[in-house]
């Protein structure tokens, strides 16, 4: 992804009270910060956030959290919630590489939306649904792990399947061209419109694994 | 697929020496028909032929076994063979439903090139892939199950990415655009020239499973 600079970006993320700050010292306690039982669901990637905003709304009873690397795209979202004032929606500011260090036995569903496909091979390691992610995952979620995916990527989509069949995850629902599928609670994220709106097919995969 | 009755065509199927008569009587004794101890790949649904007659070419030291239900489309495979003259292939003119009162413990691959999807779901036991299919075929193979699945039906594909992984088959190789990859002994059947031509993607997945 390209990115502008944007003055100021860092200071407003920081001075926001819709962001998480030093999120490895909240691991264990994350429920707290929404001071409710309801599920927690994470997304690694959240761009400017049109996907898990949607979702929030959508649904109240679940609390959100976006994790997404990029000042000057995070920056967007906490714009757009100090509009919107929702407070199942949380958002951390870091590179999810090591989430094993933020969470702990903590959340119900993890969101993979549009991830880096690290087309290589040498970098495959790096990709979210490589062996090693998976593994790592295994001590994030509170009950069984259930991820659902979605990218535009071909070679990142069958990597995915392989390595979940691979891991012994449980495949519940799985698209080759979701908007072909007569879906309708499905949001769209930023990638999702531009790619779809090309023609591109889009990819999706729920899984799940007991732990 | 609309077929065209071909005169005669019943009559020249019978009396061809490429033809394994009477299949159920052979069950165990498959590999005496080749005289050798080469592997065994069947294909189930040979159509006109393009495909298998190109694999025995390219492959003598394997032996294969075409698997068609429809004479009119046989009778083609059997014209074309006769001209050939291939040591290695031989024919099977059936329904492969029940395909585990043919072969016992006998066969190394088995092709399953642009089955019928039976689309509708009440019929979705009637699919190849399908868990009644998948346990039977546990019967057919020598040491290991290996399937190698081709198709242009995103829903058939679909279904079956989920049910190879419920059955706990391991994926080996996966295409969502087999066409668009760099595959150089990829052998086109029939329906495939036609999709692809088309600008259709056509899926490919291959699995295994220890018996």
């Amino acid at each position: 992804m390209r990115l502008k600079h944007i003055k100021g970006a860092h200071e407003r993320i920081e001075a926001s009270n819709y962001i998480i700050h030093s999120p490895e010292e909240k691991r264990g306690h994350y429920q707290c910060l929404f001071d409710n039982h309801n599920p927690i669901y994470v997304e690694i990637g959240t761009g400017k956030g049109t996907f898990i905003i949607e979702q929030a709304k959508r649904h109240p009873n679940i609390n959100f959290i976006g994790i997404e690397k990029f000042d000057s795209v995070m920056v967007k979202v906490v714009e757009k919630l100090e509009q919107e004032k929702l407070s199942n929606l949380l958002l951390i500011r870091m590179d999810a590489t090591e989430i094993e260090k933020i969470f702990d036995h903590e959340i119900d569903l993890l969101y993979l939306n549009f991830s880096d496909p690290w087309p290589k091979k040498r970098h495959a390691h790096r990709r979210l649904t490589s062996p090693i992610f998976l593994k790592r995952y295994e001590t994030i979620f509170k009950q069984s792990i259930e991820i659902e995916m979605k990218t535009d990527n071909r070679q990142l989509f069958e990597y995915s399947i392989i390595s979940f069949n691979e891991f012994g995850f449980h495949m519940t629902d799985i698209s080759l061209d979701l908007h072909q599928d007569n879906i309708v609670d499905n949001i769209e994220t930023e990638y999702e419109q531009k790619f779809a709106s090309k023609g591109f097919p889009i990819y999706k995969i729920h899984v799940t694994k007991e732990i």
